[in-house]
Order: C-alpha cells, then structure tokens, then sequence
C-alpha cells in the first residue's frame, strides 16, 4: 500500500476480537490452554497480552504522541504481565473483556480525528526512538495479525506428530 | 494431545470458514488480493486453494483408505488449480462456497463413523508412501490453521514499511 488512510488499520483492529472468539470461544482446553514448551504462551495468555495492550499501550502511546506536553517519552510495556493478572480467568471472560475494550479504544481513535499532519509527530519509543504515528498505528494493527498467526501456530504445535510425514508441507510447523 | 479423539479436529474443522468469513468478508481489496510478491498468494487465492481441497483432496483421500478396493493410491493433489477456477469469482462467492462445501464434507466425515481401528487403515500417499488416516484427519485440520496463518502473514506484509522500527519485534514480518 503506497498511502496510509487510516481506514486500513482500523479494518484490521476491529475485526480481531470477534476472529477470536470464533476462533476460541468454546473450544477444548487442550487447543487453547496448550502452549510450545516451557516458557511460551498458549492461546489464553496471548488473549490476555492483547488486552494488557489495550489498557497501558497503545491509545496511551497515541496519547503522547498528541498532546501538548513536551515530554515524549512512551512508557515500556510489560509484555508478561497478563501471567499473574489472568490467573482466575475463563477464557471466555478474557474474550468478552478484550472485544469491549478494543471497542472503546477504537471509539477515542476515531475521535482524536487525526490528520495526515498528526500522522507524521513522534514519540520516544524506548527502545528505538523516533517513532511515528502513523508507525504506531500501522503496528497496532500487524501486532494483532501476528498474535492471530501465533494461536493458529500454537493450536497446530498441539498435533506436531500427528500428522506424520505430511509435516514436510506444513510452514506452520516449522 | 495424547489421544487422538476425532472430535478434536472436527472443532477446527467446523470453525475455519467462519474464521475466514470474519477476517476478509467486506475488507479493503489492499488486504484481500494483496500478496507478497510475484508467484505468491493472495487471501483470495489461499480461499480458492482451501475449496479446491474440499473438492479433491480430503474427503476422497478417506474414501480411498475406507473403501474396500485394494488400490489405496491417492489421486494427486493440484496445488495451483485454483488460479484458473476462480478467476471470475467474488471473495464473497468464495467464501460462501467454501463454507458450504466443507459442511457438507463434515456431514460426511461424520456419517462414517470411523473408529480406533479405521484411523489406523493406511493409504498410498504419491510422495510419502504409506500415511494412515489419523494423520490424515490431524492433517486437514492443521492445514487449515497453516492457511490461516499464511492469510494473516500476507496481510501483515502489506504494512512491511509502515511499521518502521517494530519490524524487529513483529515475528510475522519476518
């Protein structure tokens, strides 16, 4: 895509939560609470990684970036803290939260109404400095196409062996 | 997973067309007929493909390994035929055809009825040899999850540039 309209992003950032749930909701545990090992995440924790973003990270880093402040710092991302706040969770408790968070949070985007100008002020990433709007709002977007390739890894993981030699033809395995 | 309880692929199975429908029906042609370069697939493609397997590949390649005819070669697979198929169609034609056909072809895995010892019954795969109608199964399933995976990755390709810096924390673009 050679332009950015905001159109595009906001197409993907709303469909994701009920992709999700049709993806999920209901599903036996050994395809959603499964993970790849010891130290990775299984469908459940990512679902809580997705709405911890939308409470502390992304309108938060859109915020800064508009405001009036000089100070342009983004505050780091704990991208684990969902282990301990999930725990008594159902899956479909987490599905439900993130689908009307996403809502709300897609509702003050499009209410900041932002220009082609706005798109183009920074923040202070604090890993990788400048950073643009338009770049934060373009990640936004991949960042829940990435976590929707993940579960469908991590569900597939769950039948590595199953499948025998048709491995050999299957990506997502690899 | 332990066991293999056919009930478990059947619920990837089932979801897969509707999973689809909510992440492409309607969206911007940027996000469905984009692919990732010369000789790649687009989504609308990948949909082509996965009814061109309906058709072709899964259900027949059960009913050569349960028929009682002692030729157990399966017909080979045509991994392209799709580009000619669908050139005309709609992805919303596409999707709907799609749904259909594998709520058939469930129907039909069902009124099987196949049992532990069925899923061990072999048939001659053309490149592996002997493959078992287990792997088969667990294999439909999880190619289904490969393609979902694929659809997501083309589509996060399409904002390669626009993520700027987070490329480094984007597996999916990678």
């Amino acid at each position: 895509m050679k332009d950015f309209d905001l159109k595009k992003p906001i197409e993907i950032l709303e469909r994701t939560p009920v992709v999700l749930k049709h993806i999920l909701q209901d599903i036996s545990v050994e395809w959603s609470h499964a993970n790849e090992g010891s130290e990775t995440w299984s469908a459940f924790d990512v679902i809580g990684h997705l709405i911890h973003g939308e409470k502390t990270d992304w309108i938060p880093r859109i915020e800064i970036i508009l405001s009036e402040s000089p100070d342009k710092n983004f505050i780091p991302f704990d991208r684990f803290a969902q282990s301990t706040e999930n725990q008594n969770k159902t899956l479909s408790q987490l599905l439900d939260q993130f689908e009307k968070i996403r809502k709300i949070n897609l509702e003050k985007l499009k209410s900041k109404n932002i220009t082609q100008d706005d798109l183009n002020k920074k923040g202070i990433h604090p890993a990788f400095g400048e950073v643009s709007l338009r770049q934060l709002i373009a990640t936004w977007a991949v960042h829940d196409l990435n976590h929707i390739s993940q579960i469908t890894r991590v569900m597939a993981f769950q039948y590595k062996k199953q499948v025998g030699p048709w491995i050999e033809y299957l990506r997502i395995l690899k």
